[in-house]
């Protein structure tokens, strides 16, 4: 009774709807996210199903069971700017057909409570606040710190939200919604390349990495291109590539660590100068703990020596960390299972981007993520996309999971 | 009769009118430089002294001597914004004292004619046009080029010369100044620490060296910072990193070579995402025209490697260059000898900046500098500085050059 290929054509008709020819237009609090969600909530209208929106937004969609005990499938509408046209809402569309076909299965009734959730905001593409919903939802969100985030046009997520119907003050009242679950599934493209290069469609997602990422400057002494000898010069330049270089071998010590300078910005940044002040920043990423705090360590103490040995100096300022997030074992078991049956082989992977998932299993939740390949690597731009072979295949997996882990579910 | 102090007093005076708590802000074609020469021409009131503006706003006074053959000092008023004191206005005023002193000790008429220009926009702070007015002198200027520019307001440089009564067609006409030239001094600060550092006042320029400046670009492949295995990256700052510290033993193999990246600029610069595109700027500066090209043949195949082992891309684009322009070698005789009767020591530098000087050499005429020490090297800010006994030194040095000066171009 599963239909895959309905999973495939309304991606495609999402995509119709809300992407341009720059990609998907699906940016959270905008028009066209909206009307996407309005979209996706005309699909609810023949299924036994109750749905709501929380106080932060977060779609809920429930059939109920036998059982309060809640099985819930969730992932994200929403979109960056230019973004692709899987990400975020495969796991949506998937899980609305997984849901669909379990209603049918059980006469409208499972052994225990599915839901479907679709999270506001998981991208924080418009205000720099990543899992806007899941955060509020998990107790994790910080209002005092996002209440005067601003867009590019100086509206504020205050406005913005207030613009949906949401009250900024009251989003924590999402922790409501957590009663009753018992496990959390989110089926996601994997964003990298090493699914594709494999050959493999399909991975069980080990847990989300820890993430470190600071704000490095390094301080020199602006000083005249033309007149200033080489050996006198305090060039912050020169100790800010020597980390860019060196950050590398610090990574490349773990066979899963990533560690990268995303952003450099030189002052007085002119031709004619030495540059006096460089700002770089440093995202690691790893699943152990202690790889990452060794890392963190590793890079702290190579720009302390390349400060020093260029005549600068270097200030540290974090700008946010998460510890890694391990999925729930069982399910990890269950996931590979789903996988082996329906792929014939499976690959455990961390991830390295964050997902609304990592929000919910460091409340506790037994969760367990599904990536399915995508194809370059590439993700958060037009070029994203998955084989149509593999994408059915990621909704039968999901299926045979959520099955697996209903059953799991009766018997705890 | 010559009055060092003298030159001491005005520069102080000249400060106290034209600079704030940030420094100095004789921007050129600004009502404060315009107030500055307005300050400077009242000085000319006793003296026996013709004076005008050329049509490119170049101020020249005229002492006539027994032969129309010229002998021209200059230097120039206008500062950067938040500049130093000495930076331009020593070698004006210095130059007003030597000529006053002149024509007392030839009463008012030396044997051959001495001018002294103050020329017009020699930083090119604000349009981003430097040597101005010297250039429309040599007739190197570039009206095609310069008549759009524009201010960080908005304001063409079209436009600000109109308001100062200058018609930017016309600047050309500058050169019927060069006539009956026959040698030209430049005093200036050496806004480099190397004086200093050799406890010498003093130091013969040996001419300006020639620069390379470019804008060199790499792609790599922009890529998510957790996703994406460090093996698999294509990092564009990382190619830029290399560059950035390679350049440093390329200058180094000489000992008067300099390079610099003054500039890095990373895309789409955010701290989630492996840097796609990377643009740096490169400035190279060398005396000898062949090391200076064995330079930028280095670095350009430097960036090639480094783009390579990065599987990256690099191209280069030229924002700029002038060949080196040797001074005169019989005027740096001159100039020694009236260091070393004045501070007992004396010593040869390149000059790494570019000063008006370069314009009049480049043109054929026998040209020298002379640099007095720069207090820690700085300048182009307030801290800018040279103590005041040197600052004396070098106004009695630039007469005796002056008046060695007059007796050579008798013998021509």
């Amino acid at each position: 009774m599963l239909n895959p290929k309905k999973v495939i054509e309304n991606l495609e008709k999402l995509r119709t709807l809300t992407a341009d020819e720059q990609g998907a237009q699906r940016l959270a609090w905008s028009p066209v996210w909206l009307k996407a969600r309005a979209w996706f909530e005309d699909k609810l209208k023949d299924l036994p199903v109750e749905h709501h929106y929380d106080a932060a937004n977060n779609h809920w969609i429930t059939l109920p069971g036998e059982s309060e005990k809640s099985l819930v499938i969730g992932s994200h509408l929403d979109s960056v700017p230019n973004g692709g046209w899987l990400d975020g809402c495969l796991g949506v569309l998937a899980g609305l057909e997984v849901l669909t076909s379990l209603a049918k299965e059980h006469n409208g009734k499972p052994p225990c409570t599915v839901r479907l959730v679709d999270w506001a905001d998981e991208e924080g593409a418009r205000f720099g606040r990543s899992l806007f919903g899941s955060s509020a939802f998990a107790g994790s969100h910080t209002i005092e710190a996002d209440r005067k985030r601003t867009d590019r046009d100086g509206t504020t997520l205050e406005a913005a939200l207030a613009n949906c119907g949401i009250d900024v003050e009251r989003i924590g009242e999402a922790s409501r919604e957590q009663k009753n679950i018992a496990a959390y599934l989110e089926l996601h493209i994997e964003q990298g390349p090493i699914l594709e290069k494999l050959g493999k469609p399909l991975a069980v997602v080990q847990g989300t990495k820890g993430v470190e990422r600071w704000a490095i400057t390094f301080h020199g002494q602006e000083a005249h291109s033309g007149s200033t000898p080489m050996e006198v010069r305090r060039d912050a330049l020169a100790a800010a590539a020597k980390l860019a270089l060196e950050i590398r071998p610090i990574a490349r010590k773990h066979p899963q660590s990533v560690a990268t300078m995303g952003s450099v910005k030189t002052f007085p940044g002119i031709v004619t100068a030495v540059v006096g002040r460089c700002e770089a920043t440093l995202d690691m990423r790893d699943l152990d703990a202690g790889v990452l705090a060794g890392m963190l360590r590793g890079a702290r103490e190579a720009s302390e020596r390349f400060a020093t040995e260029e005549r600068c100096t270097v200030e540290w300022s974090k700008i946010w960390s998460i510890e890694p997030i391990p999925f729930h074992p069982e399910l990890i078991k269950l996931c590979e299972e789903a996988i082996i049956e329906t792929a014939g082989v499976s690959e455990q992977l961390p991830s390295g981007p964050l997902h609304d998932a990592a929000e919910v299993a460091r409340i506790g939740v037994p969760t367990v993520m599904m990536f399915v390949e995508s194809l370059n690597g590439l993700s958060h731009n037009r070029a994203e996309d998955t084989k149509r072979e593999h994408l059915e295949q990621a909704v039968i997996a999901l299926h045979r999971l959520a099955q697996k882990t209903i059953d799991w579910i009766q018997q705890q």
